[in-house]
């Protein structure tokens, strides 16, 4: 069993977070870090927590008491600011789900994502397993369009024009957080969909850090809960569906569906599995490549374990959620 | 008063055109058909019909029936292979709102639409009024997605690269009418976003007829009622706010947004508007032009009656519905 | 025409009376009131206002200010707290939105509001057109879930036992308002029905106050926009239909189903009308009457200028949206 | 490992029993019925049934041979009619998931259900684990609604008026099942509440065989894929929490929840718990008893475990999901 910590547990990811570490089969968690929930049982997150045989969870303390608890593993669920101060423990492994160490280049921070960065990226690894597997124990985790665009493209790099790839991308409202914002509103959500940030998500850096090229992403906000797609459009230069299909053909994660097939929001809900889809365009013979996955699984606290696991010598699907509800 | 007939008025684009035939100023409803309501009251379609001052309407005849009325206009909501067959009445402007008449190329049916066409479509006018008027009494009215794709795209035809268009498109769920399919149950749309016909979506060869190009179509279905928006990428040549601006300049029905405004949906649902941003990528310098819609209004019904009003010489927005509620 | 000022016009019941009063044929805007948006044109509100022929609108000033303008109607779209200070100005036609002014006795705001009330609220007459017509220039609208109660219930009074009443009540999120709430983010309503207030919301008093006898009122909120059904449990003393087709035979905006027909939430979204269905139930024999109605339209902006109306003694109906979109 | 078989697999209750079956560690499905997919994989109802391990399921066969199987253990998924006519395999401990054997009185279906019944519902025992535990081996499981209302008000008939009882149940709609109907296609119940069978849903009667006493029950079909809220309406004669709290005290399934908190839809989708809440209304002392569950969970497949692991001696909770996603 690897001692836990788990800071900045009180956003979605961090619950999300949390609850992957409880029901996992050798991770322990030791503390549970919040400045908004300190003092309080792990209850006042989730009400279920107290009940089930979850009796014993440890209460909230603040973020630098969690850190200081001397953890073999520390998940960090912090806004992407906060995690970017952050000096990170020596010796434990450290996930961090916020962007702050995801871009090698400090000085892409301030135009991205509007604050100035640090610096010492070169310390920490961007881990998408799949195709970039964790090189060291600091790992910074993949935003969620990121990782869809990337497990759609990545595999494609060398038999696709890098000219002209589009990802447009949709993601449910979960996916900002649970902060309190107008946009977030139901009333505004609801019988709506919201294209935002329009070619100038934070995300594209990472993309483009990977891929060794630009996309054009938009992302549009959808009136569901949890899910993300990423409809992916490149210009063949070969055929594609062998690539694909080899780059997972190992993966428990990721499956490539059969020619026909749509990627399907409801079955991977819930879960932290991706679905792959390849199309072909009739009329200018581009290619589509569709990516389903909930934004807080395989697109967060999914990849975090998986990356965690990767990082301890642990089975890469240990704790996952590979099956969702089937209706 | 130009007396009015409506056939296959049971389903959605039905409804809603006689619903603003109702509400129409100059138009005077003499003849309602469908086939499958023939003999029921008005009301039989909304229960509404029968009050608020709508006792008058005339009842349910067989489409054969409505057609022989003698109206001096017709508006044909049938399917697409039905209207296909259907023999206009002599005389009398009518619009088809399905798919039947707008594709030039009869053989092009098969491919697109499933179906063996008989041809004839060169007397008919395929007008979508902001970018080609009515020339005759024959009228195409076009498609939802379309209609979005080229009002987002037709004025910069000079001013983009004509290769690697993108239009991704997402649609509510009463473009796909009011027909039992197991892809329109709420279990399957709600919480939930799925492509279809990926890459072979019969809206393509009339967006290709009229811009002179193909372009890459990916439709996907929103958990929303009604309401469309189009995403467009384009990779422009020269600066393409002018153009846009320029084209919409003296419209009613479509406005341009100012720079950094994002199209709303919520704003055009119940409406025959439409709203049109444009934005730059900033990673890779691509154009995107988004248009929103709602797919029953400007998408269908309501540029139906603006496609009639300006055949039969009235005021282009007469009967238009040009703002919906507010919140 | 009469001179009309708004002011609270920044929230969801605002901007749907500005959307009425616009569209009114005698009412004309003369001040705009909002202490957020002071300054600001009144497209600050929505774009659209600055489009077709509306850009001649007042901008927005200080609610004082707007008050002060000497329009001959006023609505007040402010919070309760803030409207039970408000001095009404002298001679004017005023319609109170918000709670303030409903409850007779004032000592009942500490327990149902949470506020301490100034009193004098003698001066104003609770006011729902069908049931009890303004009596004075002094208007307290009534709240969305007392209208549709109220319509469902007081023309049934005698023929019910008035013990053991139950309302249990569904709205959209819109009745929340505009204001940041974690209860109205998209990631708690989505895919969810909250029962909120159970047992002590404040619309129940008025509801006591008109029919004489205390109701047992729960609201749900729904993931829906916008729209509110009442389901009513009465025990009858006699056949009510009649007495439901009576107390709404001349009215334009309340609809008597026929036997079995079930009110309709789509049908009235967007709409000042209400429907109400009456069902008996097989196994208690209990009564069950339905009220559908849009909590902004009939519930709130709808029925304030419908109240307005009466006041100025204009038609009831001028201004008001009588049907909505079909589909 | 106890075999088991599943017939009439194909529709959501079906879908959802086979994904426990699967998930369940003493359960060996040995026969897949369906009459509609005989002859076809597993995964044509659910492609990752082909992947993840599931490779060696068996294929669907007719559902009379998935009967012949000599399975310890049947799931019977039919409809309502199919189900009353079949004969239950010898010596298998069976499930029927309709409602066919739920009523003691043949002649109450004919008005409840709209069929005549064959009798012999002696044989079979109505089983809800916590209320009524399986006696013997061919068990009805409880419909949504009613396990629901019986949750809330069983616990409580001695503390109670027994007339006036109300039960206003909502409900996702996957309780509809799969069948296409115009009333669960997505252009309906979007943006809408739609009251239905209202005062004659079939779920009454089995509510008032195990009460004692006739509820006045309406349901609503909400714009949610899945869950149900059950708010019901009592007359408390005597404090009610204690005997809610004793019922359940040692219970891992329903949770009864401590004063002020009200039951979330969201906590319980996609699990087989269920939550209970009790408030007191402020303006009539009725009191109100709320239960949340997931329809098909605790509503349906779950529960039909949870009856099949009584009936065979497993651990209560075996191969149930006793917690979902917390976001």
């Amino acid at each position: 069993m690897f001692s836990t910590a788990l800071i900045g547990a009180a956003g979605f990811s961090g619950q999300e977070t949390l609850d992957r570490v409880l029901a996992h089969p050798e991770l322990e968690l030791v503390a549970l870090g919040s400045d908004s929930l300190a003092g309080e049982p792990a209850s006042a997150l989730d009400p279920r927590l107290g009940r089930n045989g979850h009796g014993g969870l440890p209460s909230f303390v603040a973020n630098a008491e969690a850190l200081a608890a001397g953890a073999e593993l520390v998940f960090c669920c912090l806004d992407h600011e906060a995690a970017a101060a952050l000096g990170p423990p020596h010796g434990a492994v450290v996930v961090d789900l916020s962007g702050a160490h995801r871009l090698a280049e400090p000085s892409a921070y301030a135009g991205w994502y509007g604050f100035s960065h640090p610096g010492g990226n070169e310390a920490w690894c961007y881990s998408l397993p799949e195709l970039a597997p964790p090189t060291g124990r600091l790992i910074a985790n993949p935003g969620c369009y990121a990782t869809a665009a990337l497990l759609a493209i990545a595999p494609l790099v060398d038999a696709i024009e890098p000219n002209g790839v589009v990802v447009d991308a949709k993601s449910g409202v979960s996916g900002a957080g649970r902060t309190l914002k107008a946009s977030s509103q139901a009333a505004v959500v609801l019988e709506n969909l919201v294209p935002y940030k329009v070619g100038s998500h934070q995300h594209e850096p990472e993309i483009e850090q990977l891929l060794g090229f630009p996309v054009c992403l938009v992302p549009h906000l959808l009136p569901v809960r949890r899910g993300l797609i990423a409809t992916c459009y490149v210009q063949a230069t070969e055929d594609l569906r062998p690539l694909l299909e080899a780059a997972y053909a190992a993966s428990h994660v990721v499956s490539v569906l059969p020619e026909g097939s749509v990627p399907d929001l409801a079955r991977v809900q819930g879960t932290d599995a991706a679905e792959i889809g390849l199309f072909e365009d009739r009329a200018t013979g581009r290619s589509i490549v569709i990516c389903a996955l909930d934004n807080l699984g395989k697109g967060a606290a999914g990849q975090a374990i998986q990356n965690a696991n990767l990082a301890l010598g642990l089975h890469e699907t240990a704790g996952l959620r590979l099956s969702g509800v089937l209706v």
